[in-house]
């Protein structure tokens, strides 16, 4: 195979790692029968037993993925880290190895020094659940979705072309962003939300210590602001580590502004905390109205 | 009418405020015939024109409430405080004053000033929505939440009688707690996930101002977390101030852990980040699971 006459249709594409992302993909695939052949990778082996189950070769061992014409690492973003080395080795060449992982920076300078006859190219689906694992992954998943792509300077116009016609395949909508800018962004409307979600629930967690009818009370507001604390931790760490500077400098001024809300309301404040608080109600009411027409303006 | 035979079926009752609360309220009741005759009033004309169009007698004037035999306030905390002293000195000699407000300390410390021959009782349902208005009403908004019961030592059996049939007459579950210990919960699971999503909503709006991309990436994570940013100001406004003790205290907390999280990651102390975070993913994973057997347990 050459780059000219390369086509999803025509690909072998490997997946590493069938957790939501990496089993929502392949189920998203192998449903659209999109590729010529997935070959799919866990290390798991009753995952791989669920992934056969639903029809897709699955094995436990990453040599799998050797005569792939793609490879997709879809496990978290350190394990992604410390796969490129050995993906990069084993990978055909001309191959595109590529990854869905949520950070984008130390994934795309890993991918930077791997062999120059690999093709890379990282992205960066904007979906999700609160639940992991391949029990959650929905070939529907990335409908809808903005889907990153995060080029490198190396990556071929080929690779570029394959990435997005991939997203669109998942009825997602390509973005292209550098991985800097990606990082930046999504510390702010991906990682804070997880975070004030698990400090919300940790407060509420040691204030139930003291009255047990607490979580009795709970109702849908609670259920929606703590949902993000139930992901899964592994992912979650990797992400904030590979992260750390966008999302530390984050949480001080989170930590600020909640100590300036206390004095105002400790003082009674009515006016700037009204102007404070309505300047964010107008904003979220309008929010996801305008998202869709902002995006179809920006996105290919 | 006396005491003895006092059911909602026989009441004339009137509901005044006739937004979300107040409005599924006048729904819900109208829809399964379930009084005599309901009495809407809400100070704002259209409003009532909207109420009237569903079928329900609806004026502006506070005077309409004289016949009732049960009246429900449904305003904003603070303006449910101000109306008590006209509602009790109009209402009839044992008739019921309740409301349906948020925060109960202050709004039951008012209701114990009204005439003795008046019965008082406050109730908070513990649904709602982040908008506001009939518009948003909903006749079936109470089922199956738990329905906030705080009587007063002055508040005759029948009367928790008669709030308890009006809330399973909702499809609501009554529950009995003191005006303290609610305001004290309903702080932690309520209004702190306000103020949060408000932080957040507040950080990323800042954030776009320097990247108008920000938005177009935000997705189900970020939409959850900052719904409650959207609640009316004027509402959450008389929230905050009639519980602002316990919210103080939690904004402090919040502003030193997220200060600690801060710490944490930029000293990479893993350990101890996934200890924190994988105890709030444990309790958030069971939590609305284990949620309904608990209030079934403790609930009337």
């Amino acid at each position: 195979m050459t780059e000219d006459d390369f086509s999803l249709r025509d690909a072998t594409l490997a997946i590493v790692g069938l957790g939501l992302m990496g089993g929502s993909l392949a189920l998203a695939l192998y449903e659209r029968n999109a590729c010529k052949k997935i070959l799919a990778v866990d290390q798991n082996a009753t995952t791989c037993g669920q992934v056969r189950a639903r029809g897709i070769d699955a094995r436990p061992n990453l040599d799998a993925i050797t005569p792939a014409d793609v490879i997709v690492l879809a496990t978290p973003v350190r394990t992604i880290i410390d796969l490129l080395p050995r993906v990069g080795a084993m990978a055909k060449p001309n191959a595109i190895v590529m990854d869905l992982g949520s950070t984008k920076r130390d994934i795309t300078q890993a991918m930077n020094t791997l062999p120059a006859g690999v093709q890379v190219i990282g992205t960066h689906p904007m979906c999700g659940k609160e639940t992991a694992g391949f029990g959650a992954a929905d070939p529907n998943l990335f409908r809808d979705a903005v889907f990153v792509l995060t080029p490198l300077a190396r990556t071929a116009d080929e690779t570029m072309a394959f990435a997005q016609s991939l997203a669109q395949t998942l009825g997602a909508r390509p973005l292209i962003i550098d991985a800097e800018r990606h990082d930046k962004i999504v510390a702010t409307i991906s990682h804070l939300p997880y975070v004030l979600a698990s400090t919300l629930m940790l407060i509420a967690n040691e204030r139930a210590h003291d009255d047990d009818w607490l979580f009795a009370l709970a109702a849908s507001g609670f259920r929606d602001t703590s949902r993000l604390a139930a992901s899964d931790t592994t992912m979650m760490l990797d992400i904030l580590m590979t992260n750390r500077g966008n999302i530390v400098d984050l949480l001080r001024e989170c930590a600020q502004r909640t100590n300036q809300l206390a004095n105002l309301l400790e003082r009674g404040d009515e006016k700037m905390l009204r102007d404070i608080l309505e300047s964010a109600a107008a904003k979220r009411r309008t929010l996801f109205n305008q998202q869709s027409k902002i995006e179809n303006r920006k996105l290919l």
